[in-house]
């Protein structure tokens, strides 16, 4: 048990806000949680089940005297919070957040924060498709990536305290640009929401197969992207307002490629396909390797190879 | 223990092939299990496992004498081996598959069936990511779909038979058209792997991505994709050179749906992409209210919820 902060303040309780909470309190990382959520029905949980030291009825009340602040809401809710909370941060405080994309966070945080602030962006690459204060759990970061991107001229020393945090709180931990975050996320996370979204929006709606068939025999591939599109809607239309430019880039050349596909389908060239469907294996097993998923087939899902 | 068959002959021992055998000797379904597989090595394994109570150096070898032969291997496969096992099929034995496509199983396989043989086509919606001898286990049916397509006027007491059989495998089973399981088929299994395959293919050629780094941060949803983009390759080459209208036709839907979401994204449409995002839950409760997918968080997977 090492002391981190004496005083953090959660600012939103969802799946991320919670999971902090857990392994904050597991590994005893802070004297005292304070609390803040938008919704009423969000707050009362979260003191039911023992989220918060403390519950706050507005962000500012929240943030006062907390050595740490985590923004934990949808980004496209920082702008308001940031400006609500400025002038109630404490000198020294560091003020990070959990949000998907970092440029966009730059830009509407940054100009909130008063001198002696320490505004250090942050993203934990971890999640699950339930939201709200009953989803988290301590072990979501653990073995996990946190990305920091600190704009230039940061506190090394609050960089440092920030990253010995979040290694405490199981995750290893990397530093680079806001821009190269946001490239780099728009192809291992947003585009597979997207598409994710897409395809089952694209099985939703058609008049051959009903929804029914859809469901009974999705077994064969369909059933995982529905795990990714049942993510929080409000959460992932904030980040594809947020990442526009890298999202856009990811996906033009997602639908290049996959005009490829189609046309070799329609000229049933099987060479072309065997060969792009033989590169992917290295790139699961490097995955694996990296303790990034599991090792198990299908996922270890249900019935056990005996 | 009900012996459905005296002896049956599994053309492949694959995944599906093994996972066959494996149920079928745990229910003792058969007496006698004669295999055939292409290579020598899947041949050599699948004694030294014992998966096979025979194995045969060609296809019509193992087919003699057997009253149920299941041709398990890619279907593009299917033609050569049916006009070779054809004048060694006993009157009255029935022939199925597992092929993931149905219409032109149908019409590769039947021109070569003699007269009194029951060829009834199949398909068990079920799998893992692995393939080989080694790959099978018992419970790989075990509650999934199995979908039977007999042709007009197939002997009804030959797909009773048939479908107990699966049954006793631990499947359900649905009869429908060639026509209409190759529609389904496509939208819940067949466009799934080819999304899969494509985006991993478009992250391993970014220039300004590297792949490990696609790696370390895949926690973030791409890792899901690449679990369905390391199928077999050869069995999916040959599903895409083999369904190849009703595959377009599902692509080309996706394809101007994903427009649309690409629109909603440049001209920043809020409401767009919130009420898209909005509507994929209630699909993911059905597909676990179905029993075809698991309700824990991430799938289950790796550090869970105290």
């Amino acid at each position: 048990m090492t002391l981190y902060f004496e005083r953090v303040a959660l600012i939103g309780l969802g799946l991320i806000g919670s999971s902090l909470s857990r392994v904050m309190q597991r590994e005893g990382l802070t004297k005292h949680i304070a609390g803040y959520a938008r919704s009423a029905a969000t707050c009362d949980r979260a003191v039911e089940i023992g989220l918060v030291d403390s519950i706050h009825g507005t962000a500012a009340d929240a943030v006062r005297n907390a050595d740490l602040v985590i923004l934990c809401s949808p980004v496209g809710s920082y702008g308001a919070i940031a400006k609500e909370i400025g002038p109630a941060l404490n000198p020294g405080a560091i003020v990070t957040d959990v949000g998907s994309v970092k440029g966009a966070v730059v830009r509407d945080v940054c100009p909130f924060m008063p001198d002696g602030v320490h505004f250090i962006p942050g993203h934990p690459i971890a999640g699950t498709e339930q939201s709200g204060p009953d989803s988290g759990f301590a072990e979501l970061f653990a073995n996990r990536w946190c990305i920091l991107t600190p704009p230039p001229g940061s506190d090394p020393q609050a960089v440092a305290k920030l990253e010995a945090f979040w290694q405490a709180c199981g995750s290893h931990v990397d530093v680079m640009t806001p821009e190269h975050h946001d490239l780099v996320l728009a192809i291992t996370s947003h585009l597979p929401h997207l598409i994710a979204y897409n395809i089952v929006s694209t099985a939703a709606d058609l008049e051959e197969v009903t929804n029914s068939e859809v469901i009974k025999y999705s077994a064969g591939g369909f059933r995982d992207f529905t795990r990714i599109a049942a993510s929080d809607p409000t959460m992932w239309r904030d980040v594809f307002l947020n990442n526009k430019d890298a999202v856009l880039e990811m996906l033009g050349r997602f639908s290049e490629d996959l005009s490829a596909l189609q046309r070799a389908i329609r000229w049933g060239d099987g060479d072309a396909l065997f060969s792009l469907f033989s590169r992917s294996r290295e790139i699961r097993r490097g995955i694996i390797a990296a303790g990034q998923d599991t090792a198990s087939p299908d996922f270890g899902r249900g019935a056990r190879k005996t």
